[in-house]
This record gives C-alpha cells, structure tokens and sequence, in this order.
C-alpha cells in the first residue's frame, strides 16, 4: 500500500467503494421517492455490520469453551470479548432514538415497496439468538411457522450447524458443571451452605418463638418453613430434577451449585474472573430483554396495531417473545438463594490457597 | 446574601445541610454496616428529586391545559416543559446502570433492615402515574390491595385530588375534541379522508380483479375487506363507541379524528406544535414504559423470584404492569390508519391560510 | 419482489452481500492475525454509513434554504432533518465506547499494517465540516499541508463545490438578515431593545448612587459602563463591523440581530419553528465539538503521545482543532446580550398578529 | 419500625421530608418567580448527592490503599467500587442534557437573584479532586485567588486533610512501585524488555538498508534513531528523572515499569485485577475531563462570554482547565512504548506459576 496517497489507502482499506455503494430505495425506483427510506435502509445495515461482530466474537469465545480445558489464561480474552458483546448491545438499543426520528407517515411512505421484506428475518440476528442457546422449540411461532423455514438453504445449515455446536449455554453449564473447588477432598460446598442456611432458620424460629404469639407466630413459623422448602428444593438432587424437567430450571444441578459458589466467594482471586463472567452473562441477556421491548415499542409507533413488515410479526408478537426467549434468567433466579454475608461459612485455609495466587501458597 | 462568601451562599441556596445530612443507613444502626446501602439511599432520594422536578413541570402544563382556552403562546411552555420531562425519563432508565453496580449479594446485606420499606411505595411516582392519566381500575392490583390504601391521609388525598382534577389525558382529549380546523364550514376532515381511503381501496380491489385469479384473488379481495371494515370502525361513531366501551379506545371520538388530522396535516403552521405534543406525549408513554422494564429486570437480578423488598411486589408482579399501566396507546393505535402521502387529501385554500400565519393570510 | 423467499428479500434489500463480504483485515493477509482488527475495520465502515446519512439530510436542508424564499412549509422538513443530524451526532459520540473496549495493546498489533491510511481522511467527515460552514483558512494545517491537498481529484472537486454552494453557516446568515418582523413599518426592534437595555442600565446606576458610596461604588459604576459598551457594540453597526473585521463575530449585524429577536420572542407562533432552529444548530455545534474531544481522548488512550495512525494528525493536533473548528459560536455568544423577561419591550399587537396565525388575526 | 404503615416507612428511611423541603427558589422570594429555577436548584442537588457517593466510595478504595500491604482480596472491592465511580461520572455529565432543556433566557431571570453564588463552589468536587491527585498549583487560578481562599475554615481543613493524606494518585505509585513481579531473582522485565526493544529496531535497521538507499534510508534510519531514543528516555532512570522534573512525567520510575508490565502481561491471572484497575483509573480520568468539556459546553450557551455565575468563572476559565486539570495522563502515555505482541518476550516459567493460581502451582 506504500505509494497511493493516504486518502486512497483509507477508502481503499475500508472497502468504501462498496460500502457507500449499497444504498438503493425502492421508493425512488417507484417514483415516489420517499426521503425517510435512506435511513430506514442505512439503519438496518449497520445493524447487520453489528451482528456480524458479534458473531465474531462468539466465534472465538465458543472455540475458546470448547476445549476440554478452559485455562486461566483464556480467561481474559473470553471477558474481553463478552464485555465487548455487551457494549455492542447497549448500542444497538440506543440506535433506536435515530430511527425514532421517522413518523409513522413517513414509514407508510415507502413499506408498500419492500414487499414482505422485514427487520424479523435477518439471519444473523437469528444466529445470535441460537448460538446464545435460544431453543427451537422455546420460539414463539410466526403464523405456526418454524422460524427457520423460510430461509435459503445456506442460512438453514448455518443454524442447524449452530444448533449441532453446543451453544453458549451449555458450554457455560458443562465449564461451571467441572469446577473443581465446588467439592475438593474433605469439603463440601453445598453441606457447608446448607448447614448455614438451616442454622439461619432455626435462629429465626426461636426469635419468633420467643417474639410472637398467637397468629401472629403461626403465620412466621409458615413463612419461614416455606423458606426451607425453597432452599431444598436447589439442595436436594432429586428435586431439582424434577424442577428442571418441568421448566423451572434449564440449568444442571451441579452447574447451579457453581454459580452460587461464584456469587457467594466472589472475591477469591481464581473466583473473581467467573464472577465477572457471569454478570457479563446477565448484562447480555437483560440487554437482549431491552432491546426486543425497545424495539417492539418502536414498531408499535410505526405500524400501531398492524402487524409487521413483511406480513409477519408486529408489536403483539413481539411482546410475547420478549420474556419467552430469554436464556439465562437461572442466572437471575439464583439470588433468591442468597443469604447475609456475616452467615456466609468460611472456606477452609488450604482451599482458599489454591484458589488464591501461586506466590502466596507456600508463603 | 451579599456580605457572606461565595461558598456559604452556594452551599446555602442549595440548603446543603439538608441534603447531605439526610442519609442514615439502618445496617450502620443494626451494628452490620453494609457499604452499599449509602448508594441505595441516595439512589432513591435522588429518584424521589427528579420524581418532585416532573410534578412540578406537570403543575404548569395541566395549569394551562384547565383554562377554557388554551392559548397560542401556551403552547410554547407545554412543549417545552414536556421535553424536560421526557428528558428527565431518559434519565431515569439510565440511572438505573448505577444501582446495577451493586451485585444481588450486597443488597441482601442490608435489605433485611428496612422491613416492608420498598421503592414502590412512592407516592409521588403514584402522582405522577394519577396525573397523566392512569386510572384506579386499570392498576394491577398488590396483594388484593387498592393502591393507595396503605398510605396516610396526607398522600391519599393528594392522589384523589389528582383523580379528581382531571389527568393529562382526559385534558388532552378535550383539547383535541375542540379542535377547529377539522371540520370548519363545508370542510369535513372526516368525509374527506373517508373519501381518499376508499379510492386506495377501490383502485387496489380493480388492480386486483385485473391481475390475479382464483384463490389468489379471493384472498387479496377478502385481505382488502379486512381494510375497508378496519377503518370503518373509526369512521363510524356508533361502531368507535362500541371500541370504547370494550376497552379498544380510551380516546373519544372526536379526540380521535383530531389526532390522526394532526399526524397527517404536520408540516401546517398551527399543526407544528400539536403534532410536537403528540410525540412528547408518545415519548412519555414509551419512556415510561421502558422504565418499568429496566426496573423489573434490576429487581429481578438482585431479588430473583422473590417478592421485591416491602413484601409486596417482585419481578412478576412488575412485568404484569409493563403494558396494563401504559395510558397513551391510543396515540400509537393511529399509525394503523395512515396511508400513503400521494393519497391524502390537499386541504382547501382558504383553510390553510387560516391555519398559517397572519402575515400570509392577505397575500 | 413478489416470488421470492422473504429472507432472500430482506437480504438483497439491504445489499447484505456487498455490505457483510466488505471486511479484509490486512493483519491476516500478513499472516499475524489480530482479533481486534475486525472491530476496527466494522467501526470506521459504520462511521462512514452515518456519515452519508448526515450528508443526505443536508442535501435537502441546503436545497431548501438555497430558494430565495424559504416557505413556511420547509421549517417542518428543516427541523426534522436537523433534529435527526443531532441525534445521529450523539450517537456516533457513544459509539467510542465500543472501540474503547479495544485496549492499546490490540492496536499496535494491527496498525503497522495499514501504513499511513488514518481515519482522519475521511473526505465525507471533511465534506460535513465544509458543508456546515468551516473555512478553509480557519482549519488547523496537518503537517503544513492543505487539508485537502491529498485526496484523490474527485473528492477535491466535491469539497470544492462544497465550498462554493454556500454552507449553512452562511444561508442562516442570509435566511436570518431577511427575517421581515425585526424591522417592520414604524416597529424597530433594535431600537426598542436599546432603549429597554438602556433603561436597565440607568436604573443599576440610580439604584447604585442611592446605595453605595466612595470606592464600592465607583466600582459598580465603571462595571455598569462595561455593560453598556458591552451591549453599545453589537447595537452600533459600524462597532459590529470593527468586531466582525478582527473575527470576534462571523454573523453578518442584521442576521444577528434576528437571532436575538427569536431568542427573545421564542414563543410568538411565527417564531417557535426558527427558535428550535437555531437550538439545533447549537446542537450539532456542541455535539461535534464534543465528539471531538471524545476521539481525541481515544486516540490518546490508543497512541499516547505518538502521532496519530497515518503518520499524521496524534492527540496534539486534535485537541488544537477542538474549539478552533466550531462554526457556530456566536449564537452561543447572543446568551451575553440577554436581559431579564421582566424588562423585554412587549411586542405591538398589529405585529404580533403577523406573527399569531391566520385564524387569530381578525378576530 | 414494625407498626408502621409501609409508605411511612418508606418517607422516613429516605428522609424525604428533609429532601424534598430543601427548594427554595429565590426568584420567588424576590417576587418574580421563574420557572426554571426549580430545576437549577434541584440539578445541583442531586449532583451534591452523587459527589457525596464518589467519596464515600474513595473514603474505602484510600482506606485499603493506606495499609502497607493491598491484599489480594482488597482488589475485588477496589475495583467494585473504582467501576460505580466510573459508571456516576458517565451519568453526571448525561445528566447535563436535562438541565441544556432551560434555555439562557431562562436563566437570566433568576440568575440576577443568586448574587455571586456558583456551581464552581463546591467544596466536594474540589475535595474529590485534590483526593485523586489534583495539586494545589497546579490548578488554574481564578482571579489570582488560590482556590479555596474562600471557603469557610470546616471546608478548608478538609482539602488540606485530603492534601495530607495522600491522593489515590500517590498511593497507586506507591502501590505499583511495590509490585515483586517486575524484578524477582534473576528476572528483570525492563532488561528483558529493553532487549526486545533493540532486537526490534536493529531489525528495522537491517530491512532499511537492505531496500532503502540515499536519502529514503537516511530518512528510515532517523526515524529509527529516534525510536531508540524515545523507548532509552524511559528505560534510563537519571533520563526518567530529568523527565520528571521538567514535568513530562508524574509517575515514578519504578510505577511506571510496573504499569508496563501490567498492561503487557495483562492475561496472567494475577495482572488482570491490576489491568483492570489501571483501565478504571484512565476511564475516571477521560470521564471527568469529558464532563468539563460538556460543562464549559454548557456554560457557554447560559452565559455565553460573560463570566460564569458566582462572578468568577466563564467558559474561557473551564476550558483552560479541561486539561490542565488532568491527573493520570501518564497511564495514557504508556501506549507510545508498546510494541507488537509478537516481539513481547515470553515471561520465565517460574515466574509464570508464581503469577498464576496456588491449584496450579504444583501441577
């Protein structure tokens, strides 16, 4: 690239020429040009640019979780890259203000052009939502369609190749399913914490035992059974499974344990790069969250009650899938099970030095 | 104030000492201190600030929509108070990025202090809700529990003063019901855009006759009908009655017609500044909305599935409220009913002078 | 469109070939694969999008504003085309925050390749610039060249129609002096402005003398005179002429004037469309200018002290093109000529029904 | 407070009788009401309020800096607490946009009331300053005046505290001065690193002679030389120590090796907790300088050339401080002394397994 003047190697390193050379609106090609339908066509290809990046990172954090190991030093490039997944959403809802700019009038301008065409069928987008771990059969059907079968056919591989591959979700359940510090030799996590939490029972019993009377106690002494119960529902094997079968929990019973072991030690040196993983899990699936209702309240100030472009999927189908196709809400559940710090049982010595730096285990 | 130094007035006119001498963490008191705690405090009175800063806004603009006339020169007051209130909602989801610092663990730490206190006991946020326009009946209820019926006297009857003093919406509907323009001397909106719609109709069932056959046909032709009957339903006061009276329209008829008038005849003088209303008021409803699901999403992560903080409203509780509490969708509703620019109707001429400024009304 | 796939439909709407098969990192052609140079690549791709977003709601801003009379159905057009610049503007300052995920380290990995291309040669950034109004002679040089010196023939000659077609800098200039209420039969507004600024002054100065004596109020009398020389020299035409001649104002007298007229009348009906006007133009001028500061700080973070990709413009250069690149300062220098609402000259009532609308003016 | 009905509960664990009685516009007082002083006032509350937060969260990161040895569990809350700092800066200068909805004509109405009082005169961010390193002269004076001249002797005697006690920017010198990894045993990281340096430019050196000839290889070989240069003028300490005092660095030879080191080895398990510090550090700084930015902005369109309110400082003054006011420009400095990762040497393995976690160090 050595002698063409900068301004050239610029253009030229960007591949301008095709970039800016992509734009045709139909509403011109009409005769009726309609000066909104620019950006509604720039809008949804930087949307595209987006998920193909996001689709570049996954690529390297899901190659990265499918080794047998994950070692510590792959760590770092895997929170990198999720935190970078996270900002690229914050973004994504935002954007959404510049297109808030078009009234529905203008909208109504061009839509009669672009056939069926919809924002909905963007494959990428559908990648992502696969590759995260969205089930096929926890979509919510477009018009008793599978979601995919409208596709070519080199989009339908690429998400059943995605589907084949393990998605995120269950690479994070079978990661957080081998942690080892979870039960080491003597030391069981989950008898450790179910022992605490019992011991948090039974002392508020005998407060209330010794505090109330009457109906008063009874209806304590009920609320604070109903706690137990709870909690033995996530310490007992057997009744987690059943939960799971019935859909109140996706996650495996040993990746569960993990991920409160995560939250709760939170501050232990190998712990605190899984902690940040997690959240960075939660901020995508929130994210995600926000920007379906974003967007569906978008389309419901384009189109009202109609549905959407494309005859296929306006705002009421959009709000069904807001809260249906979230993926890692077991991740927000766990709080439920969490109990005061000054409760927290203390890990043992010897644990907690393989848990903290190399230079501090012989010291 | 002129003798005093500069910082004394300063710290004066904002009563600093008041401020910043307002916060008491109850995990301090019960000999636990919980560091994040002072973030939860202050997150709220600052809520509870902003909350007092919309109310205040809304003082003035219901103020001016009660007088029997709202004048030329008010609009410029509403409009603007407006935007500083869809600001300050902007803000408020925002906000929302720094209490999420906080991770579930800590909040556990100090939340069992506070009892039954939690964020949804606002009573000025219940103003707020009141005073644009959310009806007693429409809430979801708490626990079988009216609303405001654990508040005392003092806010009970400042929300019923609200109920009683006519909401945004309600003035909003009267004010658009005595528009003049839309229908003024010979000139009916209504026939007129009646007209223009089942012209499309007609031209779009002969295109139809002219190019398909069979099913085909017969589909497009009862898709078609579906139109016709769709506007139908609004241009027809007996069949808008029955909408309303099932809970489709909150507006009146009139307030209807008006809006969509407004929508579709924009770029008029005397129609620049309604047609601002009606997209703040849309952006306050959407924004609004938003809100109640960011907020839900952050309870969800620092409570799971418990019932939120004050033993009253969790995660569903609020997801159930996102789109029953919403109180302008009507606004929305009206992109249903646009059509297409080259098909409107061109006002009369001498109707537009009225609408457009003195100077130009002799030329 | 009628027969194919929706998918297929919504893919060559969007041109997604060209626009997905347009990244090439060179550090993979090089055979040391940087991950993070896709980000970089998709990041300026996507600047470039918007870029040409912004240009094209210029076209018709300019278009519109080149007419010799600019209708009052071009203000809704204008203002909504402004109001989209603005928020595309805000939002390519948040942007940064996803390549700010990009730590320093990732891009010394990549940018010895790309040699001396830089994303200060973007022609289309350059053209905005023109566009909007920034001179030539008032740029900062890069290196003693001309900032247009390197581009290719093509963007030479778009730059120079740019600068000869008028920039908006100067068609508000010339939209402003015609503005026809400032100075309209017997109605001077100029002098009916000087008269109440004096009046104000002469006030502070009785009410001076009456209670201050000796120093403190030789003191408040000469900071009284500053003000009336203060505002002497935008009244007095040859004064402003003096000022213009050595840059301290580039609007013409009669333009500036008439900004100060609808910053002062805002809410007069005729008025409230120019008033958001120049708040847009305000707008843009702020956000770019922050937008600057905002890459300039990037870069820092990215390079240091070195000079900046393509051998060209670092940090240093940046910050010198920060405030000396704003176009539109002197409306925000009008905030000085301001006086209390309470001492404003009331309008007469046969000018204000000029300005109402047409409805109003023979009532 | 058990037999309390839930809102009272609420309404006092919040003070909101405090924080809500705590307005009183003095436009009012004075008998000329303006609207938006409300708003003025109760914008500078809350960001009194959000000071607050930041040094409540200072007062525990300088706690844990102040003790001879930062343990291993100090970084997680460190870091906590540096991200919330982080994440309210962003949120001041949004919030900017609220208070940009009050047009300056507004604020001419009530300024006139507030005498020389001032937002520049909060004593809190000069203490939030002086706590992260700002130095007593080096800040830009105001009217020859030492910055807190003025302030009332309680307040005064806070800044001086804060000078004494040693400002985050001293203790993260000290802090990473200690760190053992930079030079333990044999190892040497600025030997091992200077040695790379030279490989790569004598390398650079042979590939210019071997396709450069005449005045291109002088040319080349300069620029070479001067790289040298550059990289010795920090591995050299007496060279360092002359930088230092003529200002071009703050940080001390020994931090600023360690902050090299951090930011090249940043994958090594113990790195990571101390890379993301440095980077929270940079993001407080760019944040607070962007928020001046933004404020001067600001500042500029209330009071346009006039002197800020408080009779003190205009925008001419905040602007001179938007970077003379910074603090950890070295941190960004840094990046002009990396060289690609491929020429990065490889840390001894010993070293690696110190750095590392305890689990792995016997494997």
């Amino acid at each position: 690239m050595a002698k063409k003047p900068a301004w050239d190697q610029y253009s030229e390193y960007l591949c301008l020429d095709k970039i800016l050379g992509a734009q045709a609106p139909l509403s011109d090609a009409a005769g009726h040009p309609a000066h909104d339908e620019m950006l509604f066509i720039q809008f949804h290809q930087i949307y595209e640019i987006w998920f193909k990046q996001i689709l570049f990172e996954l690529d390297d954090i899901q190659k990265r979780f499918s080794s047998s190991i994950v070692t510590d030093k792959d760590m770092q490039p895997i929170l990198h890259h999720l935190s970078r997944i996270v900002s690229i959403f914050k973004h994504l809802e935002s954007m959404i203000d510049i297109l808030e700019t078009m009234p529905a009038q203008s909208f109504v301008d061009f839509r009669e052009h672009f056939g069926t065409a919809s924002g909905f069928q963007s494959v990428q987008f559908r990648l992502i939502e696969t590759r995260l771990g969205l089930l096929r059969d926890k979509r919510q059907p477009v018009f008793h369609c599978q979601f995919d079968e409208n596709l070519k056919e080199e989009s339908k591989s690429a998400i059943q190749d995605a589907e084949q591959g393990g998605s995120i979700c269950d690479q994070l359940d079978g990661w957080l399913s081998r942690t080892p510090f979870v039960s080491l030799g003597a030391y069981s996590f989950w008898e450790e914490y179910r022992a605490a939490v019992h011991k948090m029972f039974d002392e508020k019993s005998i407060a209330a035992r010794a505090n109330l009377r009457g109906e008063a106690l009874d209806k304590e002494l009920e609320g604070l059974q109903k706690g137990r119960d709870k909690f033995d529902g996530i310490f007992d094997e057997c009744k987690h499974a059943q939960a799971q079968a019935s859909g109140q929990w996706r996650m495996s019973w040993k990746a569960l344990q993990a991920a409160l072991f995560i939250m709760i030690y939170k501050g232990e040196p190998i712990l605190q790069g899984p902690h940040n993983l997690l959240n960075h899990i939660m901020d995508v699936d929130e994210l995600i969250a926000r920007w379906r209702y974003r967007h569906a309240l978008m389309v419901q100030r384009m189109v009202g009650n109609s549905m959407g472009s494309g005859g296929s999927a306006g705002y009421g189908y959009l709000i069904q899938t807001l809260e249906k196709h979230r993926i890692f809400t077991d991740l927000f559940s766990l709080a439920t099970y969490l109990i005061p710090t000054r409760l927290i049982p203390t890990l043992p010595d010897a644990l907690s030095k393989e848990m903290g730096y190399g230079y501090a285990k012989s010291a």
